[in-house]
């Protein structure tokens, strides 16, 4: 069991492994699992039955992992809501808000004053800008770029692996770049860059790279107006 | 811990806050939390690992939350599934039936007999009506309304905010009318009505209001037969 | 309490029913559950806050449950990530990996060395081969069959429920032949047959079968080059 300051409010049947770091103010629900190596800073709430610090695994058709990722760090003023898993060797800074049932894996950066939906689920390697929106159930494939000011509606569902597991390949997820904003349930294929500021349509499907601030919409995207 | 009839069957590690009321013959899975506000009638079966009754938070970008939600109403002879989480602010009907990993926010209304899907998720103002079946993945975005009747297929996908975070708007989901069935992976924009008794195809994306008792198809959706 | 080998690993708060099987070397994470019929191999590694071995049910307009299916059979060499659940009446081979927050109901069966990603869902009745790749928050439907070496993308959507319950039919999921690609956020159709190796590229909706060895495209899917 670890140090648990006398200001945090922790509640029934939760389970802190050896070496855990918990800052002041923090409220933590039942059931909750934290892992070893998770540090959680001042002004945290997180609720109930969440799994957080997570070692990554993998079998062997999926990519080798660095076991080296020894730290989830959850900054401060960061409220988490309940049935939340997040892993080893990310980190969650300040103001950030993650819905109930939202998934983060290992080595991803969430800047400050994000929210991270409901259900919504952030790959492996992928780097989240600041203030930035994923709306529920949105899916960030692994190796994505989001700017700052970034916003991803409901259902967006992005790829890193252009050739679906039929050669190798180096996966790379979509950049999406200050601004933009993506209707809900599109598709993003992978590599792709979305310019600052261009809004696309719900339910396009981008093939392509996409111009600054205009705006896409359809099957495939195709330019609606500027 | 609140009054627990001798005809529950509580399972192992549930934590059942003060104030939470429980009716007859209901059976709580295992680790599963109950917390203030929670009214539970007769005959109601709640899985493993859920979290009911969850006060409602927001961050500063997200829309002000009435904290005065006090109740999870909780009606008559319901399932519920596991890992599931629901908000206090909210009431299910009789006979609703509710999947594993679904997620209901707060202000919500699911009316008597209706089905809510596997991972599904209501967000928060929505009124559902009797009889709906809500399948598995399916998306409904905050201030939704379903008539009686209606069929949302798996993994459709709702929202209600125009301009994505880009100017004040008023949020408006889409009005689907009584009987009208929205086909798998649909995609349905801000506002719209679909008509009663129509039916939209798989894949859609519906970008204005829809007539009664017609069927549409594509992105973005089109009549395509009486 | 089920007889526990010494060489098993079993964190806090964790729930093992009546008759539940544990092999040899098997790591089971904080707050999982172990449900009646559970039977697990050996070195399976299970996660915190799952639930496994649920029983199926239903209510009046979900189609009838054979409730005889007792068992949950777990084989040997198996990963199971954190708060995922699986019904009983299904089996897990050798070397699967199964992600957080996925979903398994009853009568599946999932074939060796198969990865089923992050909040995937297979629903009841689907056969799915070896090798295959089920990609995070992909949808597999009831009745569906998934060959050998299927690759099905991130967020795709499968129906199977031709008259979205407005009068009786037999429910069909697709069948996806061995090695066929299915890219990320496509929509399939009940019942459709999608040829060996065959390639449907991102957003697309599949309305008929599909020949073997092409590539599809489109809303509908249109043959793109062989």
């Amino acid at each position: 069991m670890s140090n648990i300051p006398n200001s945090a409010k922790v509640g029934s049947n939760v389970v802190i492994e050896g070496g855990v770091i918990i800052g002041e103010n923090v409220v933590i629900g039942h059931n909750t699992v934290l892992l070893e190596g998770t540090q959680i800073g001042d002004n945290v709430e997180i609720g109930s039955n969440c799994v957080l610090g997570i070692q990554p695994r993998s079998n062997q058709k999926m990519r080798r992992i660095n076991k080296n990722t020894r730290k989830l760090i959850i900054q401060n003023d960061i409220k988490i809501g309940h049935l939340v898993s997040i892993y080893l060797g990310t980190i969650i800074s300040d103001n950030v808000f993650i819905g109930d049932h939202a998934s983060i894996r290992e080595n991803v950066s969430v800047d400050t004053g994000t929210v991270v939906g409901r259900a919504a689920i952030i790959e492996l390697n992928s780097l989240i800008g600041k203030d930035c929106t994923i709306q529920t159930l949105a899916y960030v494939t692994g190796d994505t770029i989001l700017e700052d000011d970034v916003f991803i509606g409901p259902c967006v569902s992005m790829s890193n692996d252009k050739y679906m597991g039929a050669k190798e390949y180096k996966l790379k997820g979509p950049t999406i770049k200050k601004g933009a904003k993506i209707g809900n349930n599109s598709s993003l294929l992978p590599g792709i860059v979305i310019g600052q500021g261009t809004i696309v349509g719900a339910g396009s499907v981008v093939t392509k790279d996409l111009t600054d601030n205009e705006m896409f919409f359809g099957v495939p995207a195709r330019k609606i107006r500027s």
